[in-house]
C-alpha cells in the first residue's frame, strides 16, 4: 500500500488518483470472483444467452485482455500470450481445443496477484506517462492518454462482461 | 472545455485526471448512443435475454441512476427522481405504465446535456471533495471516495448493463 506524502501535493493528489482507479479495478475483481466462486465450473461451458458467448470464453477473453495490461503498460513479460488466439482474436467456438475451466481460474487468480504486485510497485508519476500503444506526438497532445487511463478502459471492459457473466446466476 | 494550466502542475495533474475519467464515461455513452441509434423503438420492449430485464427497464435505470448523480455531486436538482420508484426501487413487470421508449430517449439525451454542462463547470479541486453519501470523518480517511470516484464507478455500472444490452444487436 502506498503512504500519501503529505509534504508533497502533487505527489499525494496522484496517489489518490491511482487509488480511486485501482480501487475500483479491484471492485470489479471481486464481483467477478464473488461470481465464480458460486458458479460450478461445468456451468461455464454454456453460452450466457442464447446465441451467444459461452462463459468459458468469457473468462478467457478477460485472462487474455487483463494479461495485455502487463506489456501496454511496460510492466514486464506477459504471462499468457498464447490466449490471445483462442479468446481475442478468435471467435467463440472456432476452437476444439481450448484450456479448461479450472485452469483458465486459475490462470485468472495468478493474473490478478501479479497485476497486484505490478500495480503497488509502480511509482506515482509513472502511471501518468505515455502506455506503450500511444505515439509521442499524439501522447504531448493527449496527456490523458496514459497507462492509468487504460486501467480505467480495461476496468470499464471487465464490468461489461460481467453483465453478461452474471446472466448465468440463476 | 477545460484549458490546462501549466504553471500550475498540481491544477494541471487534476485536470487530466478529470479528463481521463470523463472521456471515459463519454466513450460509454457514444456506445449506448450508438447502439440506441440503431435499435427501432419496438426492440426495446423485449428482455434483453430469456428471463432477464427488457431493454426499456435497463434504460429507464441508467437515466435513474445516472441523474442520481446531480444530487450525490451536489451539482443542482434532479431531472427525473420519479423513476426511482419504477426502475431502481422495483424490478421490471412492477408496473404496467412506465414512460415509453421515446420518453426515456428523450430523458437520456437531455441528461447527458445536462451531466455534460455540469461537469464541464465543475472546478477540479471540487471534484476531489467528498460526495454527498459519505460522511466527513470517512471521507478524511478515505479520500480517494470523493466526487469523481462516483463518475468512475456510475461508468462502469453503466459498461456493465451495455454488456446486457448489446445482446439485442443481431
Amino acid at each position: 500500500m502506498i503512504t500519501p506524502d503529505k509534504a508533497n501535493p502533487l505527489r499525494e493528489s496522484r496517489e489518490v488518483f491511482i487509488k480511486m482507479v485501482v480501487s475500483n479495478w479491484e471492485l470489479q475483481n471481486q464481483r467477478l470472483n464473488g461470481l465464480l466462486a458460486k458458479l460450478p465450473d461445468e456451468r461455464l461451458l454454456v453460452s450466457v444467452a442464447e446465441g451467444k458467448n459461452r462463459a468459458i470464453y468469457l473468462l478467457g477473453h478477460l485472462v487474455a485482455i487483463n494479461d495485455g495490461m502487463i506489456s501496454l503498460l511496460g510492466l514486464g513479460e506477459r504471462l499468457y500470450p498464447e490466449l490471445d488466439e483462442l479468446f481475442v482474436k478468435n471467435p467463440d467456438g472456432k476452437f476444439d481445443q481450448i484450456p479448461s475451466v479450472a485452469e483458465l481460474k486459475a490462470k485468472w487468480t495468478n493474473l490478478n496477484q501479479v497485476l497486484t504486485g505490478y500495480f503497488a510497485e509502480l511509482d506515482a508519476e509513472e502511471w501518468f506517462r505515455k502506455h506503450n500503444a500511444i505515439s509521442d506526438e499524439d501522447f504531448a497532445r493527449e496527456p490523458h492518454r496514459n497507462k492509468l487511463n487504460i486501467l480505467i478502459n480495461r476496468t470499464n471492459h471487465q464490468a461489461y462482461h460481467l453483465g453478461q457473466l452474471i446472466f448465468l446466476k440463476a
